[in-house]
């Protein structure tokens, strides 16, 4: 298996960074280790994407087809020149993870169970000399929302993505909040209903099973709504239906928007938040999704020190997970 | 009105602390601000309450009144001759409070909106060369059960106060968190059943409204349960009910407490804790609480970083409120 190597431009946002992005300096190693590809990265201080690689994720294979994939792709990435200035490794993964363990089990991933992969990644002899960090991917991409994004004016901000499933990350105080084992955040498995149906976590009435894309579009079909002539039976074809008025759509994303906004809310009111940036496939149905969200947060968020939280759509796409890969290394950004 | 003076001995939960109690040392004074109370206090640097005065609070009373009742408190224990030994002044009230700017709005005293605590607290002569701050009741409650109390053993834990209503705090890595405002730890505004009834707040399934005293007494008197002979209609009467085996009254703290370990579970999902700690009036119920709790908790806290919570009854009963106003004013347990 070869790595599909792109030489990518300076592209962060707002396009290259405004100083010293040209400049040699110090630059961030980012494995991106999701259901579909692996990708890596090197990301320099200003969180500037500068080069990338990308294999298909064989995710079927064995512990040792899966860790074979990771090395491939950080044969490329060493072989860049720049690889001489790179000081750190950060890895986002599918969860759960565990940070204090340095292990992941990716649920889309049978093959890695409690694997090791921080110890793992260290045996590649390009990442031997590296500092490594390992988070999982919605913390990741938090933290590249908070360092480059949507939350990077905020102290305190959730960032969820909302796609088949539901995943999410805290800021506090300025800095990511991980939990002991890099698992805070797990928006999509708090209960909202507690009477609700049974969630395959074990739990009830799981945020995920009301508003994750899986959802909507079983709320959709419930309710009565019925593919188009494509039949495409997904969340994007539900919000296409939305877009163009079908109101069983439109019933199935306010449902989904009003589970969102009870746990939105909850986690504004544990914590104190200013913002929640919204990232994922799901949040590109746009308004269908916003302005339900929006209407229905303004009834779940009612306390005083509540009611200043603002919504924003995530800005950095599929590059949040590289990003984010490399701001877990940084330690403001990181508990010590 | 004249504080009536209580000097109490050494008494920690522990009794006297192992060393240094009797010893001159820096002191810490204390105000606890509560609907049917005012406690002042001295705390030394082992958390223990060394001398207390108590007035009732004059809870219809307009603006000043109030303060001068507070003033009274202060009278008092500045008079006491251990005073000179005070470095710093807490105060924990009733809420909801805005610690950003020092002031509070104690819903069960309509004289005070927005009242600026802080700042007329400075203008006693007593205190104003002291540091003061000020905090929430359900966070100070959380501040000392992490500093004496059950939560001692603990880096990542929820304190809970089941009475009429739900506070609670939240302490993160070994630090308390309190958010912005102060306001953080809001469980009882949680929603647990997002399509549930609406909450005085303005939101809708609030925990508040399903597990407190108030809502486990409604909760009994709409399953059919009826006051025994004394006419006590309130969650100590369901309680003692339970404890007898009627079957109703039973339900109604089953219910309770499944909305309780939903909004456990709920923060544990979202921050990662280790232990949540639970006091007021209703935890007084004992097993006829603690036990469907602890049954209800492993069925909602299932997945693998939630599944190591521990519950605990709170050790400082009512001394929490001064031991935690003085706890707030501890740089290792308050961000900067």
């Amino acid at each position: 298996m070869a790595g599909t190597a792109v030489t990518a431009g300076p592209h962060g946002p707002d396009g290259p960074a405004p100083d010293g992005a040209g400049a040699p300096g110090a630059l961030i190693a980012a494995l991106d280790i999701g259901g579909t590809k692996i990708a890596g990265g090197l990301v320099d201080e200003h969180g500037v994407l500068r080069h990338r690689v990308r294999v298909p994720t064989p995710a079927t294979g064995d512990r040792d087809e899966l860790m074979t994939a990771v090395d491939h792709v950080l044969d490329d990435l060493s072989r860049h020149p720049d690889w001489l200035r790179v000081r750190a490794l950060g890895i986002g993964s599918a969860g759960p993870v565990d940070t204090a363990r340095g292990t992941v089990s990716p649920v889309n991933l049978p093959g890695w169970r409690e694997f090791p992969l921080r110890a793992e990644t260290a045996r590649h002899p390009a990442a031997a000399h590296l500092p490594i960090v390992l988070g999982g991917d919605a913390i990741a991409m938090t933290a590249a929302e908070h360092w480059r994004g949507a939350a990077r004016p905020y102290r305190n901000a959730l960032c969820l993505v909302v796609s088949t499933g539901i995943g999410a990350g805290i800021v506090l105080d300025g800095v990511l909040h991980t939990g002991t084992t890099g698992n805070a955040g797990h928006l999509g498995h708090i209960t909202v209903d507690f009477a609700g149906r049974p969630c395959p976590c074990g739990s009830r009435g799981c945020l995920e099973g009301l508003a994750s894309g899986t959802a909507i579009a079983r709320t959709a079909t419930e309710l009565g709504w019925r593919p188009g002539p494509d039949g495409d039976p997904t969340a994007g074809a539900v919000a296409r239906a939305a877009h163009a008025g079908d109101p069983l759509a439109l019933a199935a994303f306010d449902r989904a928007a009003r589970a969102l906004a009870a746990g939105i809310a909850a986690t504004a009111t544990l914590v104190e938040l200013d913002a929640a940036v919204i990232g994922g496939g799901v949040a590109q149905a746009g308004s269908v999704l916003f302005e339900p969200l929006t209407r229905h947060l303004a009834d779940y968020a009612t306390l005083p020190f509540t009611r200043h939280l603002t919504l924003h759509p995530a800005l950095l796409g599929t590059d949040a997970g590289l990003i984010g890969a490399a701001a877990l290394t940084r330690p403001a950004t990181t508990h010590p």
